[in-house]
């Protein structure tokens, strides 16, 4: 059973993470973490900040010669703006830091009033630091290494943005090669890979940065060459559909998600979404993929296809109407350095809760402590029950 | 912490489930859960098993004179039709028994075909016995115990269908008492408080069965009088909407879970979305409730507002394209006896998927063992840091 | 994963069991449960009550044909004596139960107090009524379910008694076959393999049965079969002997639990401890398994050996002095019918202990969703890394 | 819940680790846990290694000006020596690196046969480089924190040696004040209170390290303040016991566990056994603690005593009899530079494994979010159920 935990505030001096029932053999380097932070910290519409840090995790633990030991694997993605940090974020307390310049004035939209309340916070610093979408970093990082992982057995999980702010493009058709399409996908500076709407999305991102505003969007994941049987039905928190739309959830900022066609099945009549199977060669062929890939919770052989909508960022140039909580006057919210559209990268992190939440379905069907083992385990599986 | 298991076939001689981690000395009678069983089996378009089924719930364990215990709350729901089914679901195996009579050609939308693969199962009934919807009635029933539970804390989680094949309805305003909304939808036979949207509803239902189809919908789902700070910024796992959207997205045939504004944010600028905080006697007051109540992954004190999109049932009298596994030819899928529309019985497990998942994050918060000293602490809460 | 909950009191209407994550198509009966259960109803010293009950549990989910679905299974141990207790135990409060009769003086050694005190309890029944040992019998019957999975790959778990009051019996030599030694054990009306010990551990039962008093005594149970590498040193808590150590302080009564040598290694040099290896046809062998067949917390091909010390039972029929917890006098704690020894039948509790602990560290080995799967991983595992 | 993981091998960069789920508002500094770790590192019979390092833990997450955050808190360790380390233990594979210098003669008695098989490893470097005690610095560190949260509440964890070798020493008596005892174990060499004992033990080392061997022992740790009722025997897996001897059984080189009178309690009847209970002013007293404040897996309100059993550790310098796995011939084991006797050491890290264990068991009880809310939560207890 694959555990993982993460830890680290924005500013603070690094993020840290431990991911814990690795196999071993498997082969990792810091190149292949670095390749997906890099993409996390991409995407048209960012602030400042994503120039100043140029995340790179290092491995601290649990991988020798280039593979993984079967130990936990720890990482560490240190802050490199720490110094300008240092006092503000100091562990110790020294008795002779400003008390002042405490922040008591939450943002709507943010974990800022609930989590002061929460813990009892006089200074909403506190919050923000650890409710920081920063946080993903580390996710992207651990799920880089699972990404390796999923690779050896043939399992792609990639992403692309679908919505900008009412603007929408198309996704790839139901037999339509991936990796073409994706190629794209990589090269657009709004990750999509329609390339009508990108143009259209970079200019109500424009419209957004004029207006002192943000804007949200949709960012689809799709897993190709899933095995059929990951997930289960038989105990309600195992179906794979569940366990996906809390890691999707989990991200900041998410509002929604859905599965194949989505909210779209709830306009039309049920002739009209299920898919169809008919003969073919090595067992069912279908003419359609509305369910997205999982029946009854379970990945049913298809491209796993699901949808999140992301709300506009919280923290605009023109704040909101907020109160001083010490004070109880109104007052404007605060303003953190901030970014305008933040879905391309948002998507980078749903490919890697995709990555992190197929972990423990895939390895409770197949089990193993070792590469080796996993893969020996992986091809003797029975083909059919009626074979 | 709360845990619960569920156990069950559709037509084994019971459902059981036990609850385990409940505070003693919390009022439960058989009839708290006949009322959330019987309002499960309601509903224009359901088929014929809801009235051979008038499910009622036994009490096995963790209550004595009409007060729980603390031990695991046990509860069995028994089949009525079980001599019926008797040979068909034996346990033990005669010998005798029809090998004949398997089932080999999967229902499109169903889990009949990755289920056969995964459990390598030659008869696709040993898949849908326990992949019928059939298994919510126990999770309504352990959530009816969960229900009494919050209402002791002012905590009241209600449903309405907001969508039918296509036809909208309105929800209730963000200020409106909820009580009266919710006690004519409990009158409404598709549980719409809309009467507009209603009438459409039943024709639209009614040219389903017409069309020998069928049709989904949406349910919204409101909680009242949660408490601030339920959830968590700190870890991943621990967010509120995550925890939810696993819960929702647990329930057959469920494809999607917003929350708020859901899908909508994608739609417009941030400066239209956020809720703007302004000083009221005991804190804050919001004009809008956008977020549906969680903030940073917690309860922030508004109503918590989620919605799931239902699929159109699977099982069509119109049977769908298929293929029997056991020969590979093309077939149709067999018909089980079903419903037309269930979207009103899925919003009642709707509200039991949340009375379940919000109890470990509350009781996260407040601790204690025994009803008298939950209570204790919750009034003992201080009300604010800054205070 | 396997999961499981179990449900019960003592007096109540039954024991209910679910036991969720076992792979489709293990062959499972009644019957099989019935052999273990009896087993757990035997032993000299047993009182009255092991001759009224004669459990039966009965399989309502999870099994079909003879053989397991995948889906949750599902036992229920009728309380057959139901109907005496109807009253005292009713789940419904008639507002006519005599609410004198409450139990306030607590039993030294028993829940009774720190019960009583955690969950608000009045009336100390709702205490006992859970914390008796009665309940096992839903964890021997579970985990007879779990012995027909290991059965399959050749693992057996055996218990026999090596203490009783002092009286110390001989354990199998390292090579000795078992199966002789066992069927022994099984003769033995305290489960003692040793004859002329068994003679003494009748002797001195005697004496505490005229004494008014009672016994406790060491099980030891043995594990044949495990294969290497079950468990792990990578984490804390996946330490086999960490995960069998919880099992055994588990079960009611059990003071103390050691592994191999046990505290036995605290007298000596390391030189007279360690089992040193030597070359084998397959690999190694060993002279010795004062190890008990776990190092660096995993299996190491040994048989696994591992000793439970049970304390003397609480209830007395010289009862012991107390207080009367509602008027703070002295009081002589209250008696319950009971038994003067249980060692044996705590040896049996022991073994379902161990099969259930057993289960996960199998499992995240091997992997699989049903038997056919699991076998094909476990015959395809590869030997050894340096071949 | 508080969750951990840990990570790091023996002579890599650092140790790390991840505690989620502490309160916000309690004090802790980098101070508190090096009094901890150097605690770890003392005691007779240690060798060189201990010189080398002296550890310091470095707060890198979750905690600021001196109090926690909430969020999770991590820690890293570094390794003093890693220069000397960083070819053989390089995290990437440079293609040039010895590969020659793999060990494949596995030590008696450590994790080094099986942890090569489970993990498929050729070099057993692999497998001792996280399954060295190293790895136990870490659990000190994290529990260093809670042994501060627990003394917010009056909670005290203790150790002392109270076997070597067969050189026993006394205890504490019931009622004598541990403060006074205490501070004589921590001037102690061997960590014990017992001054005769103390000279013997040292002189059984002393014995040994002349003749290259190795000694175990046993420690005992003692839980003062703990209030009545944390652990529950409403299901088997709450039972403070079963949590507290997985804990202890996690250490390395652990053999056994027992509480209170322990094995003890299967030498005597049971009238000599259970603690009497007597009228006091505010309750209940008694006059001796055999259950060692343990009852029905509940604290009692009675220290909670415990003891563990370490075997002699497996390196001697008088290596063992082996088998080199790459060429099956018999070999001498290898050498690691090791120590002679660790079980002080041992009773620090029992000390740690103690507080881990029962932080949730504590905080299932009282929960909270704060240190200001678990403290009014605490206060707000209710007393008894008969008042």
């Amino acid at each position: 059973m694959i555990r993982l935990l993460t830890a680290g505030e924005s500013h603070g001096p690094s993020l840290t993470g431990i991911l814990e029932g690795l196999p071993s053999g498997l082969a990792v380097t810091e190149t292949d973490i670095a390749i997906d932070l890099s993409r996390r910290q991409r995407g048209y519409g960012r602030g400042d900040r994503m120039k100043i840090e140029k995340d790179h995790a290092r491995i601290v633990a649990g991988v020798r010669y280039g593979k993984t030991l079967g130990s936990p694997l720890a990482l560490i993605i240190d802050n490199l703006d720490w110094e300008n940090w240092r006092d503000k974020m100091a562990v110790e307390d020294s008795g002779t830091q400003i008390k002042t310049g405490k922040l008591s004035s939450p943002r709507p939209g943010h974990a800022d009033f609930a989590g002061a309340m929460k813990y009892h916070h006089d200074d909403i610093r506190n919050v923000i630091e650890r409710s920081s979408a920063r946080e993903t970093a580390m996710r992207v990082a651990l799920a880089a290494v699972c990404r390796k992982f999923f690779a050896e057995f043939g399992v792609r999980v990639y992403s692309h943005v679908v919505k900008i702010a009412g603007v929408s493009a198309s996704s790839p058709q139901k037999d339509e090669p991936l990796r073409e399409f994706f190629a794209r996908v990589e090269e657009s500076p709004v990750r999509c890979g329609d390339q009508v709407a990108e143009q259209k999305m970079i200019e109500v991102i424009d419209r957004a940065v004029d207006a002192r505003d943000t804007v949200g969007g949709v960012f689809e994941v799709i897993v190709e060459g899933l095995p059929v049987g990951v997930g289960s039905y038989v105990h309600y928190d195992r179906r794979l559909d569940g366990i996906l739309a809390q890691a999707m959830l989990s991200i900041h900022a998410a509002k929604g998600v859905e599965f194949g066609m989505g909210f779209g099945v709830t306009e039309v009549f049920g002739s009209q979404v299920h898919d169809r199977m008919y003969p073919a060669p090595n067992g069912i062929v279908r003419a359609s993929n509305s369910a997205g890939g999982i029946e009854g919770g379970m990945s049913n052989g298809e491209r796993l296809v699901m949808r999140v909508a992301m709300k506009p960022l919280s923290t605009l140039m023109q704040p909101l109407d907020s109160v001083n909580l010490a004070t109880g006057e109104a007052v404007q919210a605060l303003r953190e350095r901030s970014d305008v559209c933040v879905v391309p990268a948002a998507g980078i992190v749903g490919e890697a809760m995709t990555l992190l939440a197929l972990m423990n379905p895939f390895m409770e069907k197949f089990g193993g402590d070792s590469m080796t083992e996993i893969r020996a385990h992986v091809q003797s599986t029975p083909p059919s029950p009626w074979q």
